[in-house]
C-alpha cells in the first residue's frame, strides 16, 4: 500500500483557488489539477513544475513477427537512434518545454550499444515471447525488471524532479499492453483493440485473434499481477511498471502518456494499491484500451487530440496545461486583494 | 471579402506531416493545427509563433444593473485594476508563455485614468445600453467601434506578432454574446442563455427572459451585422469583431478564447466573410452560446477544460498546444532520414 498524497494541502488548495480573484469554480479542471500537485507535494500553493524529467522504455515484442503492426520491427532500433539524436516528437517537445528526457533499451532486438553505454545499461534481452504461443518473460525476469524500474524511478527523483514523465517506444507494444488492460480488467480482446500506429482492417482482425488467442492460452492465471506481466507484457512494460510504483513510494507525481503507461498503470495498481493517486493523465488517446483504463481507474485526461504517437508525446503535450494550474493557484490575486470600484 | 490563407502552404504542410518520423496522422489534431498556421504564414514550416500579443477589451453593460451576473459591475473596474498590476489569471498565463499583453477599458462604467492613459485611450463610452429596453450603441458608435478594433489589431501587427490573441473582461458580457450568437444563427434564448460567472438557477431564469425581451425587441432589424451590434451588443464587443476583422485583413491568425470572442468572431464573418479562416479555436468553454457559434462555424477548440474565466485565459492555456503542432511540423525529423536498423 502507497501512501496517499496529502489530504490537507489538497484541501488548503481548493480553500485558496475559491478564494482567488475569480467566479468559483472558473477554472474547470485546472482546479482539480492544481489541487492534485498541491496534494503531492504537501504544500499549498505548491512549488512550479520546473524541474521535469522523462524516461522512455524501448522494447521489441514477440507479436511483432505476426503482422499487428503496420511498421516492421527495425523501426524500433531506427527511432531508439532518432530519439539520440534529437529528431523524434518526444525531442521536439521536451526542448520546447525544458524537459529532461533519456531513452533507454530495455527489450530492443537490436544491438544499441553505437548508441552509447547510457542507453543500453538496462537492455534485459532482445525482444520480449509472442503472448498468443508463449510468455513474455519468466517471472524472474518480471522481477528484475520491475526492480530496474524502481530504481530508475529512483535515480530521477535524485536528480530532482518536481514531476516525472513515462513514455514508451517499440512496434508492436500496443498488443501487450492491451492484453494487460484486459486481463486487469476482465474484458475481452474486442473492447481493448485497436489500430496502434495504424494497421488496416485485415491487421486489426489479426490482432484480435492474437489478442484472443493470448487471453484464452493464460487463463486465471494472471490474476496475479506479477504473473500477468510475465504471461501478457513484456519487459519494458515490466519497467514502466516499477518506475511507476517507484515514483510513488518517493512520493513524486506522474504525468502517464498513452496506452502504454495506462497499461502499466493498471498493473502497478494491482501490485501496489494507491499508486494511481500519485498519477494524472495527460492524454486521451485513439486506442479503446486507453480509454478504458482511463475510465477504470478514474482519471480524467487534460488533453483530447486524437493523438498516438507514444514516445510520452501526450504527457508533454498536456505538461504546459499542468503548470499553468500550478501557477493559476500560485500567482493569482486573492479576491480580499481587491479594491472594488477601483 | 477576406482572402484565405495559402491553400498551397497548407499542402506542403500537409505533405510535410505524412512524411515525418511517425505513423500517418499520429499527431491528430495538432497535424490539423499545424497545417493551419503554415497557411496562414504562406510558409511551409511555418515560422514557431514566438510573438504572441494578448488585447483584453473590457466593458460594463446595461443588463447588469438586472441581474444577470452573480457580481456587481463595481467588479469590472476592480478586474481591470488587477489585472494592470499583473494578478489576473491572464496575466499569470501570458507570463507563463511569454505573451505580451494589454487590457483597454472600451467601456467601462467607472473612472480608471488613473491606471495610466493607454488603459483608457480607446474609452468609449461609459457602459453599453441594456438591449432587453434599448440599444447598446447608436449606429454611428458601432462605427466608431469596429473602426477602432481595426486599428488596434494593426497597432499589434505592427508592433510584430504571429499570432494575436483577443481576451474580455466585463461583468454582464455574456448577455450581450449570447444574444449576438442568437441573433447571427437564428435561434431562441434557450438554446444560448448560460450561468456566466456562475449565476443561480433564479437568475438562470431571469437572464433567459432579459434576452428573450432583447431578441423579441429588435425583431429582423437585426440581420444586418451592424444594426445587430447597435441592438445588442456592445462597445467592447464591437471593438473586438472591428479587431478580429483587422488581423484577418492583415493576414495575421487568431486563437479564440471562450463565449465573447466566439460572439464577436460570429459577427465579424457576416460583416466580412472569411474572417473565421484565420481563427482558431482555443478551448471550449461551460457557455452553450460558445459550443452553438464553434459547431456553427465548423471550428474544433484545442482544448475542453471546462473553463469559463474569460479574460483570454482559454487561448493562452491553448497557446503552447499550438505552438507544440508548429514546432513538430518544423523539428521531428524525415521518415527519409532514418536510418532503419541503426
Amino acid at each position: 500500500m502507497i501512501a496517499p498524497p496529502s489530504a490537507a494541502a489538497g484541501a488548503a488548495a481548493r480553500t485558496r483557488l475559491d478564494g482567488l480573484a475569480k467566479p468559483l469554480g472558473a477554472l474547470g479542471r485546472l482546479e482539480d489539477a492544481a489541487a492534485w500537485v498541491a496534494a503531492c507535494q504537501d504544500s499549498c500553493p505548491p512549488r512550479p513544475l520546473d524541474r521535469v524529467r522523462l524516461t522512455v522504455l524501448a522494447g521489441d515484442h514477440g507479436v511483432s513477427h505476426d503482422g499487428v503492426s503496420a511498421y516492421p520491427r527495425e523501426v524500433t532500433g531506427a527511432m531508439v537512434a532518432a530519439m539520440v539524436a534529437g529528431g523524434s516528437g518526444a525531442n521536439v517537445l521536451a526542448r520546447q518545454h525544458g524537459v529532461a528526457m533519456q531513452v533507454l533499451d530495455v527489450a530492443v532486438d537490436a544491438d544499441l550499444g553505437g548508441l552509447g553505454p547510457a542507453v543500453v545499461r538496462h537492455h534485459l534481452r532482445s525482444s520480449s515471447g509472442a503472448i498468443q504461443r508463449e510468455d513474455a518473460l519468466g517471472v524472474d525476469e518480471v522481477r528484475t525488471a520491475l526492480a530496474v524500474g524502481e530504481a530508475l524511478a529512483g535515480e530521477e527523483v535524485t536528480a530532482g524532479a518536481d514531476l516525472l514523465l513515462l513514455g514508451d517506444l517499440g512496434i508492436g507494444n500496443t498488443t501487450p499492453a492491451a492484453a494487460l488492460v484486459a486481463a486487469t480488467f476482465g474484458v475481452g480482446a474486442e473492447e481493448v483493440v485497436g489500430r496502434g500506429t495504424g494497421v488496416d482492417d485485415t491487421a486489426l482482425a489479426h490482432k484480435t485473434a492474437v489478442l484472443t488467442d493470448a487471453l484464452a492460452r493464460v487463463g486465471r492465471r494472471v490474476d496475479d499481477p506479477v504473473e500477468r506481466l510475465a504471461a501478457l507484457g513484456s519487459a519494458d512494460l515490466a519497467v514502466g511498471v516499477g518506475f511507476l510504483v517507484g515514483a510513488a513510494r518517493a512520493g513524486v507525481p506522474v504525468l502517464l502518456d498513452g496506452i502504454v503507461t495506462l497499461a502499466e498503470l493498471a498493473v502497478a495498481e494491482d501490485l501496489e494499491p494507491g499508486v494511481v493517486a500519485w498519477c494524472a493523465a495527460g492524454h486521451r488517446s485513439t486506442e479503446p484500451a486507453q480509454q478504458l483504463a482511463l475510465d477504470k481507474l478514474g482519471l480524467v485526461p487534460l488533453l483530447d487530440l486524437g493523438l498516438r504517437l507514444g514516445e510520452g508525446t501526450g504527457a508533454l503535450t498536456a505538461l504546459p496545461v499542468l503548470r499553468s494550474a500550478v501557477l493559476l493557484l500560485r500567482e493569482m490575486a486573492l479576491l480580499a486583494d481587491l479594491a472594488p470600484g477601483a
